[in-house]
């Protein structure tokens, strides 16, 4: 079976997101109600499993294996089936 | 109100995307069956409007003017209200 997983990978609290900062400073500047941005990569990761329990499982190790730093990033996965 | 908005920002398709390739590639190596990987940006921004109809047209708008390139970039929003 075929899934497809978007794994969003975000900073935890407490890391300083500069990009994100800046982001805000520049939608303020445009005019916009913005009191904050965080910045985060996402990757959509389609892959082969044999169940969907599987999957998650697959997909979790993926992320801890290359996808994430388990020390500074948190992330999130949300799997669906093709 | 405030408003949580989750922007996803990918490459259209026909760009070519090396880190997903990369990535798609550092998988396979490490055994997992992977057949494709894209990548993105994600951005999640707090922001204040009058009422949702309002708020998804500013999203829209902030997508166009600054987080996204619309010549090659294709995105989705995701709009929660606080």
């Amino acid at each position: 079976m075929n899934f497809k997983a978007f794994v969003y990978v975000t900073l935890k609290q407490g890391y300083s997101d500069p990009e994100g900062e800046t982001t805000s400073d520049a939608l303020k500047g445009l005019g916009y109600n913005v009191s904050s941005v965080r910045s985060s990569k996402a990757y959509e990761v389609i892959f082969e499993a044999a169940d969907r329990k599987k999957a998650t499982s697959l997909v979790d190790e993926m992320c801890r294996r290359l996808l994430t730093n388990p020390t500074k990033d948190d992330y999130r996965v949300e799997i669906s089936e093709l």
